[in-house]
């Protein structure tokens, strides 16, 4: 630790430490530590998802999956394994198809001479297979199978699973070799009606983003260098996290007949023609978790937004003489109900902890609202709570009815602040320049954020490509707020 | 196909073709067909849950989750890839360890001199990872961790997850490579507390399998040769198939210290001493839906469980007059929205199929309930409807209003009736016979069914064995209902 770190722990009253301030990417591994919310496994690259934080995915996957429901999508589950021969078709027509992946080249273990157990050299795949990185290629294949008339279009379908891709710098949600995503794979019978799904699933991810994440977005459509290989179109939502860095959001394809012709997915139109379909794909990731980390939480750790915190109230008892312990835990119980009863997630902890103990936990984990409630409380009728988002100093006492009419309330203008405070340091983040002189500055200076430039500035610019290089920075979108003219650069996650 | 196969597919009035009698193995492939629940991936004994059975598998999720997340389960994700030295301690451990698994050995594909794909020679892992066949060790491992002190206990979890275990012989939803499941591992402080828990969590899976899948169990202990291995006691639902064949729903493992003592996962006590904790673990599969077809389906298809149907109404609109189409529609939404606000899942069937299509497309998937809506029935004031499992001749005629009362006491009823018949079929399958001289005349006999019999007279019989062996029978459990002094034997899935 560096002397400034020493003498900021020292005089530090937050939570976490370093603070963001000291040093952003550990500040980052802390506050998950925390919170509880995931750690890593021992396998390489590879990550836990504790219950707390595998709570907040589950929230997300079940606000999502109601909301492309909505879009007519359908879920479906498709094979862990990927045929060695599929990829090579796809390595065909794709030029940077990633190679990094986990290979299955056996189907038992046997014991050696010496007893040990060792991949079985008698059970070698005829073919290897590979555990999915995406399932462009399996999904394909059975669409050509589905498809066979107009009637059968559109097709749209969604699964949810497991995915691999061997990475050498992981990071917990961030850059793991295994993550968890949502895949949607759809197909359709004109180039249109494929571009107009890809915008507009982007725009349900944008309506997730903003009104369930509470995270401001960039929307917009990649540059060539970035788009996925293969794809028409990348859309993609852009976040700024709080050390003025990047984050790809989510990405939505417009794949056209790329991904039809190498599965060969045809139809008969409605004249008796054979054509080739038009495909989308699009998808979001556990790394939306990280995002919501560096996007809202603090010093004193994780800030959880309210419509998808794991539970939106911590009840927390003080417990001081035993003999008030039945009546204040029967007082928590008859709370919990009460806004359940509002559609309220509460929590109540019920340990023997201290109450600054219970009051420290919460604030880690980033509880939306805690409720403090002691033999004091009950004998005034009235209890203690605080909205986690305003710091350590924003108690209030009501009385319980007060309180239970309070909390949606509370938990909505909680989100609507969330998302006011990202959205001004978001747009703060993004500085207009003129020059790729100017991107030179600002990275030279050290700011924190990008730039936003007129695209053909630095469309097939040496000088731009030395300045990137240098400052590891990339062309993050073409947001469509500028009709798709200018570029914001920046680094990233 | 038999010439009295052909004979009876001519004279047949049946959707499905063979019939259960004709053929039940082949029948079920073809139920699963004509629902479009799932058909075989291009990967060895892989399947492919296309969305019908996609969706049924959700709401098997979906409701069991809220059950056991009632008793206080958390669900977690642990990696998909276990090393190699894991397995080996375990297998240390335990005696009948499955060997038959995917292993992982390279990290990377890369082109050999002819070009083509192979698994690049430059990236063998130094240890090769197994794609888990289950998550003992590896959820042990973190149990290890996380759990110091009895306060940490009990710790309940769960993981939704795909698993693999290579099968020489797959059978979609059955036996397949890879398959969806929960696995819950929990662990406690005392002997007592795991029995409790694995017996509890068994409770939890025969109210799921009477209450959702409409499915009649025996409840009972596995016998020694049927144990888990490494179980103190495996606890266990079997269900009888109409063909009469047994199929194991789900187990319930008291796992004692076994797998505590081999992930050293130990906790001080109240008393500061360290004990190794105790644990338990049970798991629920897509085989349920197997099981749900072979129990309910008929010879027109699939007949849906209303609890857990994928939508428990098909509006059928009746199109004749192109000039009544836009007013079919507007009947059929309205009648959609009053069927939602009832709490009841529909679906409009608003393709240019013919009325008779519609009719046995809507049969062939099992749901619960259909309903006709033409220009006739408009202008008359009256629906047609009918309940798939009182046959095609039970159809209805009733006001709107009168049918939107009657949809759920008709989900309700189906239920029930649904499950008196499997429970009528359980019942008369298993036969209380005195001797194995009974078992070989049963079987020989080729009846259908089981014998139930005093479990002392088959314990360490090598007649039995050879009668076992001759009819390839199992012993399914011991059940709970017999105070566990007899075991049901029979064929099984």
């Amino acid at each position: 630790m560096s002397q400034a770190a020493q003498q900021s722990k020292k005089n530090s009253r937050t939570a976490i430490t370093p603070t963001r301030e000291e040093n952003f990417p550990e500040w980052y591994q802390q506050v998950i530590k925390a919170a509880d919310m995931a750690e890593n496994a021992p396998v390489r690259g590879c990550m836990i998802i504790k219950p707390y934080g595998y709570a907040l995915w589950e929230n997300v996957q079940n606000h999502f999956d109601g909301m492309i429901k909505a879009e007519d999508v359908q879920n479906a589950y498709f094979p862990l394994l990927i045929p060695l021969s599929y990829i090579a078709k796809e390595a065909e027509h794709v030029d940077g198809f990633a190679k990094e992946c986990a290979v299955v080249t056996h189907h038992r273990l046997s014991a050696n001479d010496k007893g040990e157990l060792q991949p079985d050299p008698e059970s070698v795949l005829t073919e290897p297979m590979i555990i999915r990185p995406t399932s462009e290629t399996i999904i394909g294949e059975s669409m050509a199978n589905w498809v066979q008339s107009y009637r059968d279009l559109p097709l749209k379908l969604n699964q949810w699973c497991n995915v691999m891709r061997w990475e050498m710098r992981p990071r917990i949600f961030l850059r793991t070799a295994e993550f968890l995503w949502q895949e949607g794979h759809n197909a359709f019978a004109t180039a249109e009606e494929a571009d107009k799904d890809a915008r507009r699933m982007l725009d349900v991810y944008r309506d997730f983003f903003e009104n369930y994440m509470a995270i401001p977005v960039y929307a917009g459509v990649k540059t060539p260098e970035e788009r996925f290989p293969g794809a028409v179109e990348t859309y993609t939502l852009e976040a700024f996290m709080q050390d003025g860095k990047a984050l790809q959001g989510c990405t939505s394809h417009n794949l056209g007949q790329t991904f039809s012709k190498s599965a060969d997915i045809k139809y008969l139109d409605q004249g008796g023609a054979l054509q080739h379909a038009w495909t989308t794909s699009w998808g979001m990731t556990t790394r939306t978790l990280g995002a919501m980390i560096m996007v809202h939480a603090d010093d004193d750790g994780m800030i959880m937004p309210p419509r998808l915190a794991p539970h939106q109230v911590d009840i927390l008892p003080l417990f001081k003489d035993e003999k008030d312990t039945p009546a204040i835990l029967a007082f928590c119980d008859d709370l919990q109900k009460r806004l359940r009863d509002k559609g309220v997630s509460a929590k109540i902890d019920k340990s023997d902890s201290r109450g600054s103990d219970k009051m420290w936990a919460s604030i880690k984990k980033g509880v939306p609202v805690r409720v403090e409630v002691g033999a004091r409380e009950i004998a005034e009728g009235q209890v203690t709570w605080t909205r986690r988002d305003l710091g350590r100093d924003g108690k209030k006492k009501a009385s319980v009815d007060e309180f239970v009419d309070s909390v949606q309330p509370a938990l909505d203008a909680m989100h609507h602040d969330l998302y006011a405070a990202a959205k001004a340091r978001s747009d703060a983040f993004v500085h207009d320049v003129s020059s790729i002189d100017d991107i030179r500055a600002f990275f030279a200076a050290d700011k924190k954020g990008g730039c936003k430039i007129d695209y053909v500035l630095v469309k097939d610019s040496p000088e731009f490509e030395a300045v990137a290089k240098e400052y590891a920075l990339t062309q993050r979108c073409l947001p469509f707020e500028d009709g798709g003219t200018k570029v914001i650069v920046s680094k990233a996650y």
